[in-house]
């Protein structure tokens, strides 16, 4: 029996971002029965927002987290191996970007199934877009550490690594962390390497800055607490 | 003097592709009157696609590459200083990654413009969504040595690296080489490493598989001379 498609279904950066989903991605949301997400309650809404025809109660949405196990991911997909199309969503931006959704992509390809990632927005590829840094050679790290002197250690290691690659070095933090990291990162990084924060993608308060370290020392730190943002570093 | 917004404008991955760009960046370019890409003829081809009200000849284009000297994109950038907003594209994907519109970018934030990434198609991002490998953790490199000896030390190298970090490697060929490359990948890495290629991105042809390297092996090489391709390794 032919197995289903995965569509990999990119949700917007905020609630007033719909506009940044493509419409033949909508059209596909609305042609799914069976869902794959990390929270069904935000799901839901992102789809009724989508303005489907038929009422949202019709639709089967199953929760995954980082800890879901490999035998709960395989009974989620039992529509793909009946032959139905299902979709994965993240919370944000791209499924299988800086989220579990990977978990479902792999299990996906190891039924055969066609994977179908859909266009939509990712803020790690529109900070680097917007930063000016090198984008023809960059590293994402995820989530540095929390503690001070390990993430000292990780930003000095980062710097290195773009000075000897000529390579773009691209994290994430918590955003209620934002400020602490920013002064961490003022106060490690030497004054020539160029330092990118890029805040509320997508968003009217959208923030995209990139100077060196030495201009950011002489300037007020933006306020971001609480705001998602994306941070870059390059040193060439 | 307000400087100009410099919005950075995906175009389609192949001629039919033009649905994966959201109506707001069309809206956007039919309001722009200068623009910078790679080539003018094929900017003025994507635009004219878009159907906007005004005659193409209307536009200004300018044209950047790798080697366009300092000076030049100061010329270019001119109506942004003069206050009007421009446009930057690139031959197909998104400005600023894996091309030299990096250059404009960078200039811009100099003359403290602000920069607006525009979402769009990345078949780098695309490639990662859909192949099941680690997206919390990612590196891409862009082109690799032509030389045999070179590139499989390269290869090694990312091996290696992929195992220590968790972290996948991206990488990318001219088309014309796919073949070659392929068979390279496949002698030099060992049989438990993960390999995915894409092929033809948000093309009906679309072509998706990950595999470990002794799977591969058993296998008939995929055709994939002349398509756009990208590579992933993970090793985890």
């Amino acid at each position: 029996m032919e197995k289903g498609k995965l569509y990999l279904i990119p949700v917007p950066l905020g609630e007033e971002a719909l506009h940044t989903i493509p419409t033949y991605v909508i059209q596909r949301i609305h042609q799914l029965d069976f869902f794959i997400a990390e929270r069904a309650k935000t799901a839901r809404r992102f789809i009724k927002r989508t303005e489907p025809q038929r009422p949202i109660s019709d639709l089967t949405v199953f929760e995954l987290d980082k800890h879901t196990p490999e035998s709960g991911i395989e009974d989620m997909l039992r529509p793909l191996r009946e032959g139905k199309d299902m979709g994965l969503m993240s919370e944000a931006g791209c499924p299988g970007v800086a989220d579990p959704g990977t978990l479902v992509v792999d299990a996906a390809h190891n039924l055969g199934a066609r994977i179908e990632p859909l266009v939509g927005p990712s803020s790690i590829l529109l900070a680097l877009m917007g930063s000016g840094l090198n984008g023809q050679n960059f590293c994402f790290h995820g989530y540095l550490s929390p503690k001070k002197p390990e993430l000292a250690k990780q930003l000095r290691a980062m710097e290195q690594q773009s000075k000897r690659h000529r390579q773009t070095q691209i994290f994430i933090e918590t955003p209620y962390r934002n400020q602490s990291l920013i002064e961490q990162v003022l106060n490690v990084l030497s004054g020539s390497t160029r330092f990118c924060v890029a805040a509320d993608l997508t968003k009217p308060s959208q923030y995209i800055v990139t100077k060196t370290i030495a201009q950011w020392r002489k300037q007020k730190i933006p306020n971001l607490h609480k705001r998602p943002a994306i941070f870059l570093i390059g040193d060439f």
